[in-house]
């Protein structure tokens, strides 16, 4: 054991006697030393640098201050994908959730049937993430064709969190409505989808009609449910990852913005 | 130079040496590592784990999910204060007045005197974080008679990335509403502080009126924008750091949402 422990020591020894008779800059050692005392810090320092300012864009992003946009800032692919796949995403899905959950135990229902919870398909009740994860978290501008591929496929597994407060608000006795930026041409797939997923019950499942495309999200959303208050229906709660599911007109008392910094429907 | 090197590695050949002839156990150092090895990593995690958790309230704080709050949660006092007084509040402050430029220069004016800018004024034009920072940054229950007396002073700063927006819209040409939930007998104080900090040429301010008390802020503030539209404004942006400043009816084409992580006003 001394053996070995003077061993280890010898070659230090023999390197500080060595400094004496080499010029220092010919050694490899302080050098190194060199590099790391100046540039670690100095690396740690964008590192930090970025993630306040992709924190500042996601937030901006679900505050609805930038608006609208195409593609996820080039600086922050890493960000969102860290963000999307670390357990941030999962963690605020559930917060949306519970404070959800929280607000629709509150409510006091009128049993008359006309209480209404409308639910966003896309990223609200079913992820996109597979279909994401293949085109940069949002870095890709939005290839339509390829993402009908992914939506006919019928793969799209449920967002757990969300899952568990559809059965909530369905237990309460809300009346779901479910309002898809979808077309009238999807429905069979994304019925299919829905219950693979684990959704039932649903009242009414509205997807775009021949007439609705071209028009804003937020416009054929406020028609719908405009649509929906005319047949009596009180809109109490309204759950969507994209502002375009909750604002404009005949808004829900209460809506619920679930987190999606990888793109944004108008 | 030789003798110092060989002093400074002669105490470690002793150490080496010693090692054998004690119990490792009696001597404090390894114990000193064990004790880091297993309590940091599990420091940083309860720290991560609260950043985690913090960052997730924020969120649906700035998404308007939790609705109506009275105070911070006591676990995150010491991340709202980090937030509020580091970098990161100044920086998300700029990106919004940075957004809401970007806007205000997109928008083709008429000229004909009517297109309107609203302003927000405690916390969007003028800063209470002096106030704040004295009450525990939201983790006090709100007390108006101690705000109060804060509003007297008329001491409030400017939040500078606001003041810059507020300077850019008027000489674009927008006229400028400033709709505060601060009530008619705070008028005075009101207009010496906004001068004094910097503010000047707003068309109209409007104060909460003697029958406008009691009235939750989003209801005052819709009918006030309701009352704009009336006699003709167009109202084309609306700067406020509560979403009682930019929801409810006659809501601005578009709405920037200030940060305000410390307290929620209905």
């Amino acid at each position: 054991m001394i053996f070995w422990k003077i061993l280890f020591l010898f070659p230090l020894l023999t390197l500080a006697l060595a400094h004496e008779t080499f010029d220092s800059h010919l050694l490899p050692r302080p050098l190194i030393i060199e590099y790391q005392e100046h540039t670690e810090p100095h690396i740690k320092e964008i590192q930090e640098e970025l993630k306040l300012n992709c924190t500042s864009w996601r937030f901006s992003v679900e505050a609805n201050n930038i608006n609208p946009w195409k593609t996820i800032p080039l600086e922050c692919a890493e960000y969102v994908k860290d963000y999307m796949t670390g357990r941030a995403y999962g963690f605020d899905l559930e917060r949306v959730s519970n404070d959800a959950g929280v607000y629709a135990k509150s409510v006091e229902l009128s049993g008359d049937g006309k209480d209404v919870w409308i639910f966003d398909v896309d990223d609200t009740l079913l992820s996109n993430l597979p279909y994401y994860a293949d085109h940069g978290y949002g870095l890709e501008v939005f290839d339509h064709l390829e993402f009908d591929k992914w939506v006919e496929k019928g793969m799209a597994p449920a967002i757990k969190s969300s899952l568990k407060l559809y059965e909530e608000v369905l237990s309460l006795g809300f009346k779901v409505f479910l309002l898809t930026g979808r077309s009238e041409g999807k429905r069979g797939v994304t019925i299919e989808n829905l219950i693979n997923a684990g959704f039932r019950d649903w009242h009414k499942l509205i997807l775009r009609a021949a007439d609705d495309h071209g028009k804003l999200a937020t416009l054929y959303k406020s028609e719908r449910r405009s649509e929906m208050e005319k047949e009596g229906y009180r809109i109490l709660g309204n759950s969507g990852d994209q502002w375009s599911d909750l604002l404009g007109s005949s808004m829900s008392i209460r809506s619920f913005k679930l987190p999606n910094p990888m793109y944004y429907i108008s």
